[in-house]
């Protein structure tokens, strides 16, 4: 008798279903498609030869603890490191509040799987990451999504959800918020904002998770604070990673939480896999020691700032005037809203036709909505692709806008 | 108002506790103690070298591959590697079959998360891996325990179980099984059980997990088939690691499995960390091509064999006459088990005082039996330090033995 998989799954598979993140990566793989889908950093940044360097340095002088077990909290001059890294950008904290991840996708993995009841709801920005909804939906959330403006997610309206879960039947375990060069938007939340929402957890007692890989990576203008740098109760669990300040490859990320939340994410880190692995966390300890962090987000703002002028020029010559878009002060992203009836998802192979590629909104809203939004990447591609792809996917746009008709028009008739 | 973390847990972190391993390691990280606990390979055999001259290659020749984002699915030259290899060992199986995770313990995690439903039960070998069952803990799984003998689990119980499920109100998802060198016992199942499982499955229509990190390392006698390689029916998800034969620090483990398993583990391992890094994949594949493993496996399997040896030698001499044990025709670990009114767990903490460790049995038995039973890791102690080592725990034992009074002798007073 053949196995019945289909009858065996958890309910949670359900929720578990083919990425379009994944798919979209399938897409890009082919070679003439200039691809403004992905989240990659550029690989001309990467540290290569600095790596080759450290994993020679490690294996030489301490390849037996690079190649044995660890430590399920990570490897700890990495978490001294990084402490103190981030006691400068205001998040007090010692080794000892930092558990390092398997990138922040695993952190995520790790919330969900430490807070969520199925059912339980997670408040979300609208719209917000799609790997964290992924995340999530593995223990079967539930959403209460806040609109954006561009100031960020609407905490008048975070104010709203908390107060009226009761009466909605909700259950509310945390705000999962990325107040920085959000992804997909690109959009900041201001710092008027950020007080009130660390004001708003902490009359709640609901805590906040804040994702922030792309805070370093501001163009212009003043750091903001992070919420977990405005929070003294220990209210935010702050979420962190190399992926975007050094390389992704490695798959190093970092949460820092106070004792408590701490001990439960470390009894969900070791059942998932022991711990993550030494040499790449040793290796990137020497590679990042030393201010070598600091120096390479210099080059990597300048060379992004660049991607980015170009992106926002060409958009401004090549989408229609009907076209709403972001202009990030930093990040990889620039999100844009086309008109209402055209479906991105749609006009997506339309635009694999002409060559080019990006990821259609709807997949960052947990409501469904936001049909008529893409989110275009800047970092992954050189200026002149940069150029000739939204070019052509300008032309993809007016070609689809004059061959469809408004939903609006056709229904007022 | 602080965040009430202990209200906000999600049920299954109820079974997410201290692990009985990790307290363990703690232990043995004091210098003086002479720890037979751990489950470490021996580094003396790492191959650092092959690694260094790896690294290097790997980041001198594509270094940009190595540090982005790769494929969920894996580094494909290395599931191809690792379909070739098994495919020697009798499992019929290509690169697609393959999905390369962080560890034996993630795909535990994957398995877990794509078939449990709370209260779902697992056939479980009793004693069986304590890492299965805290991952297996995670979706608040319950257990079908089989009991063992000489020659591995049970069958015939299985059997019983598997047509007594829905009398007992059970709903079994897959049986989980060692059949190599099992951690805890060293016991291995014979090849007429090995057959009876896979056919009891097929009737079923239950899968098999079958978990097999120390099949190749057999110190004596034929190779026995593993229960993939008996399986037509795309029945048996087989999991296998680097840990014990290149290195564990790197966290490099695989599954294989049929496509439609295979659809899901994917659709699992996606949310949970995107997927395993790339550098340590690629230098993985760099060491383990061109027969290296093979060579290795030879100088591991006779390097093990001594100590194995030695310990138990070592054991004939210094345990009590009471004392039984098995004797492992490969893998790491020996089990013995005491007269019943020792606790393994108390006898544990006058070891610590004689400066020898070991792990108490009890945490391998869902059912929490096993009280009197322990594990001996032959594997990471020199020859003379596990002589020294075993010689110290027959003397906590015997003066155990001295002082304590037999159970039933006091209950039949």
């Amino acid at each position: 008798m053949p196995v019945a998989w289909q009858q065996l799954y958890a309910d949670r598979a359900q929720g578990m279903r083919a990425s379009d993140i994944r798919e979209i990566l399938k897409i890009t793989a082919q070679p003439d498609v200039i691809s403004l889908a992905g989240g990659l950093p550029a690989p001309e940044l990467f540290p290569i030869d600095e790596y080759r360097r450290a994993f020679e340095w490690v294996l030489e002088s301490d390849g037996a603890q690079a190649l044995q077990y660890g430590p399920s909290e990570g490897y700890r001059p990495l978490r001294k490191l990084l402490a103190e890294r981030l006691s400068r950008f205001g998040i007090g904290c010692s080794a000892d509040d930092i558990l390092v991840t398997n990138g922040s996708q695993q952190a995520l993995d790790l919330i969900g799987k430490i807070l969520l009841n199925p059912g339980d709801a997670v408040v979300v920005e609208k719209p917000t990451y799609l790997g964290a909804l992924q995340a999530f939906n593995q223990y079967q959330a539930t959403y209460a999504v806040v609109p954006m403006d561009e100031d960020g997610m609407r905490v008048d309206e975070v104010e709203r959800l908390l107060s009226q879960q009761h009466a909605r039947g909700q259950r509310i375990k945390f705000i999962y918020a990325l107040p920085n060069f959000q992804n997909p938007t690109g959009r900041s939340m201001s710092l008027a904002r950020r007080r009130r929402l660390v004001e708003l957890a902490s009359q709640s007692g609901i805590p906040i998770v804040e994702d922030d890989p792309y805070g370093e990576l501001r163009f212009e203008g003043q750091h903001l604070p992070t919420l977990k740098s405005l929070d003294t109760d220990g209210l935010v669990i702050y979420l962190g990673t190399f992926s975007k300040i050094l390389a992704p490859g490695f798959r190093l990320g970092w949460i820092v939480a106070g004792q408590e939340a701490m001990e439960a994410l470390l009894h969900g880190k070791q059942p998932s896999d022991l711990h993550t692995g030494m040499a790449q966390q040793m290796a990137t300890y020497e590679v990042a020691r030393d201010g070598f962090v600091d120096t390479h987000v210099e080059r990597i703002k300048a060379f992004y700032k660049e991607r980015r002028d170009v992106m926002l020029q060409a958009i401004e010559e090549h989408f229609p005037p009907e076209a709403h878009y972001t202009r990030p002060g930093g990040g990889l992203f620039v999100w844009a809203e086309l008109e209402r009836h055209i479906d991105t998802r749609e006009l997506l192979l339309d635009a694999i036709q002409d060559k080019v590629a990006f990821v259609p909104g709807q997949g960052f809203h947990p409501d469904r909505s936001g049909t008529n939004t893409m989110r275009l990447n800047f970092s992954n591609v050189p200026p002149d692709q940069l150029r000739e792809g939204i070019r052509r996917l300008g032309h993809t746009i007016q070609r689809r806008m004059a061959r469809s008709e408004p939903l609006d028009r056709s229904v007022s008739i």
